[in-house]
């Protein structure tokens, strides 16, 4: 139907109780505001990478497991790490230090994609395992490792996170030289159930 | 705006047919309510992999393309497989015989990433091809082997699951060595289109 | 509750002004209308991919970085690429001309899962640097080659294209042995804040 007929229902101010009736003409679309959008949840959390190096094999939490043709698999490449790819199990904690109790694992694989800068894509899981969340979110996303802030996407989740959505900001809170990172994750939530 | 009036323009029980005016402050979010969310399609189906040995290149479905230094990629790798990434073009069924008429194709990536329990990551697609359906649903999470149900998210979906949205619940169904499992996946879609 | 009572607060046509009550039974679902979905934004754009071959490593854009047991990484693999994975930095273009001022990156992973026939996967970003767009789109599906145009998920997006969702047709817009090709990727936002 090109035109419709809607109720007018009620009024305020000078419209105070009015009733009639409006002509609507279609316009579909799922625009929401992003300016009024608040999250309806955020969390703060860390996560820390130690990668193996070809000596660290009780601590390291990742390995690489793949790498260009002209690189190997225990030495980060050369070129801003081009095309290694990484796989993680790193533990999460509330705040920054590695020896704080982990309230989950952060599962998943990055990767460097640049040859100019460091450059990098991540595809992985926060699993919550804490008293206080069981569940996962799962995330998306370009991160570009030299800027101060970088955002991901939360693409969905399970359990206590069951189907939301939302931005992750990521910050590098610590490295010390190409072994050991510590990132802070800021999770802002814009749709939950 | 701080508060604004709407109008109230109908009643029921002790309110019946009661006409007004309510004032509203702001509280903006996007809950839905988890407790009340019913699927809106429910799906259920198995796929199978055989993953490549070194032998059987004739039926295996999926292989080792990736492994940390220490491994190789005709073995999945001590230390609970860690680090090995598998591609896999593996048939999904309607009930749980390889042998019965594929509907489609569970098409992606798995990864190893823990040293001290099996657990993947997965992220992948369907590709239905069938009578029934045409159109992809599209995955991505972490996966615990070992629990006997586990939660991954449904990101995605074109053509009859455009838009899609859902969790999907697998279940290991059997597997013999190391060489072929199937997993039954259970999808429930809460936002169709 | 199983039923519920609900005002009629005005009517038209027939129904003029009309008032009263009516009585509601649960059926909770998040059921779209797929054939009224009308984009909230459209975007058409060419990535560029030139893969590493062992001698070109100067304006190659991606390259080989995982292989089965029975291939290498300066060459795509036979039975199809079949477990090739490829990590790519390609240049994002308006129009389909490579020198053209690149508008941003697509950067991420392929692979190739499929030993009949040309078949990928894809998880991967569009970071966009330009005056009219900043921001990031987040795409992950399977993309059979051989097909005229196929379809892939827009998962979540962050700066101009915060939490967007969709859905990408992507087309093999030109490809030059097996060392480049060009994609046109049709982007259709269905939700947008």
């Amino acid at each position: 139907m090109e035109t419709r007929d809607l109720s007018v229902v009620g009024g305020t101010g000078d419209f105070f109780m009015a009733r009639g009736i409006v002509t609507f003409k279609t316009v579909e679309s799922m625009n929401k505001n992003k300016k009024l959008a608040k999250p309806c949840k955020t969390l703060t959390l860390y996560f820390h990478d130690i990668i193996y190096d070809g000596t660290n094999s009780g601590n390291a939490t990742s390995a690489i497991v793949a790498a260009p043709a002209w690189a190997n698999r225990t030495t980060l490449s050369g070129l801003m790490h081009f095309g290694d790819v990484v796989v993680f199990d790193d533990p999460i904690t509330t705040d920054n230090n590695l020896h704080s109790p982990a309230v989950g694992r952060a599962q998943g694989l990055y990767l460097y994609d640049r040859k100019e800068v460091f450059t990098s894509w991540l595809g992985f899981s926060f699993v919550f395992n804490s008293t206080e969340h069981k569940g996962t979110l799962n995330f998306i996303g370009a991160d570009p490792l030299m800027e101060k802030t970088r955002e991901v996407s939360v693409v969905g989740g399970t359990g206590d996170f069951f189907m939301s959505r939302g931005v992750a900001t990521l910050m590098t809170d610590a490295f010390e030289g190409s072994v050991y990172f510590r990132l802070r994750v800021d999770i802002k939530l814009y749709e939950c159930y």
